[in-house]
């Protein structure tokens, strides 16, 4: 892991493109960051005109962005601007051997992680569908009864596939003692899950207590332990954490089990 | 690009995993093969109880495979077992560079090749959640009036939002001649986006014969070259190429505009 660093008055090398004041899909990238003290600007939520500057920037990227999160990194030009790189995995792929979230020397485990931090990813979207399965431009309450529909079999049968997915990815990481997904260390894979498992929580809290003692590395080994890394126990009590309301992850109760 | 090779009668290097007979997901990596002429054995289609073996074999991996397509490669062992990588980006950054599928020497554009194949792949799943909008576990027929409503926003607002980014990414691509999303060769984001292409126009060839003049580069300069590319132009004559039928992408003409 990079040696933690003091937050630096110089404009730092990395900026976060993404929407302001909900924690969203640029979390993932913000965790990567805090974990591991790397100093970065959260361009919309920090800066002065900040949204109106992470609007141009995204706008101005070569290639364009679908959509953000993207990353600027400083001093790392791409046919003379500054690099812009988009897609959530893919960021963290980028950033994962600079900011040493993926096992050292291990280049093949890079992909396990990659390909880990996708299916979280695969996640956190889904949960997303759950209350806007018709129409992502529509309000939830125009598709209110198609959402619930879609939390039974979500609530019912995927939600339990993914944990017990996870479950089972840890348990055969004989080297990560049920607190890392890959190898022995903090990855990004697990800064992603842990995230996601925040965020189904928030969403979901009686279908999550009912299945987290049926998984059991997972939300007691796994969970508590990645909260507790000295960079992240220290973001999620300040003022930079912000809290779930509702972006991707969202609670209705009628939604829930 | 890697040269072509015959294929070979000894034992492939790589082993797709994958459902049979259909293109699926599995597609996006026979397309690398296919496009560089790179040996391969599509287990579940070509080997004899390959469909046992596959399931076999994605049973066995460490870490676990949530999903097919998964790669198994021989001769690059991890913890003991012959290494096996899944999740379909994650497969195709892993071939990327050993296929020459990637700009040569270009390391920073491999994360745009990455990011511009994850779009693509996006666009995928948004096409299938639009028969399945509800349950993947059952059939479109229980969810076709919910799927039809789904279907108004996809084809409306989604298609042409995808469609125009890919429009935007060649006219940026100064290098590429319209013809190649990153750099002036192919690489894996073309051959994805490619057969999303011929995937939406198997389901909504209604809506793509209305929208493909507008996004020129994208119809005429892109999907006309990358069909021509000399591997896969043998590939999509042969008997390998799978037919759409009932999987991902499928024709339901009450869904088309």
């Amino acid at each position: 892991m990079a040696p933690r660093q003091k937050k630096q008055r110089t404009e730092p090398k990395y900026e976060l493109l993404y929407h302001p004041e909900i924690p969203g899909r640029g979390e993932y990238i913000r965790l990567a960051f805090e974990a591991t003290g790397t100093p970065y600007s959260d361009v919309s939520n920090q800066e002065k005109n900040g949204y109106k500057k992470f609007q141009n920037l995204i706008t101005d990227a070569n290639p364009p962005v679908f959509a953000p999160p993207a990353l600027l990194v400083h001093g790392e030009d791409y046919h003379g601007k500054p690099l812009v790189i988009s897609q959530t995995s893919n960021i963290l792929l980028y950033l994962g051997p600079k900011l040493g979230l993926v096992p050292e020397g291990d280049k093949i485990a890079r992909y396990h992680v990659n390909g880990l931090a996708i299916t979280a990813l695969d996640f956190c979207s889904e949960a997303h569908d759950v209350h806007h399965p018709i129409d992502i431009e529509q309000y939830y309450e125009q598709q209110k009864e198609e959402a619930k529909k879609k939390a039974k079999s979500f609530t019912k049968r995927r939600i339990p596939k993914f944990f017990g997915y996870f479950e089972t990815v840890l348990s055969e990481n004989k080297e990560g003692d049920g607190k890392y997904l890959v190898g022995k260390s903090l990855t990004y894979a697990d800064t992603t899950l842990w995230q996601v498992l925040e965020g189904i929580e928030f969403a979901f809290p009686k279908t999550v207590a009912k299945l987290s003692k049926t998984y059991s590395l997972l939300f007691s080994n796994f969970r508590e332990n990645i909260k507790e890394h000295e960079g992240l126990k220290e973001y999620l009590t300040s003022d930079r954490r912000l809290p779930f309301s509702i972006g991707i992850f969202r609670h209705y109760p009628e939604l829930d089990a």
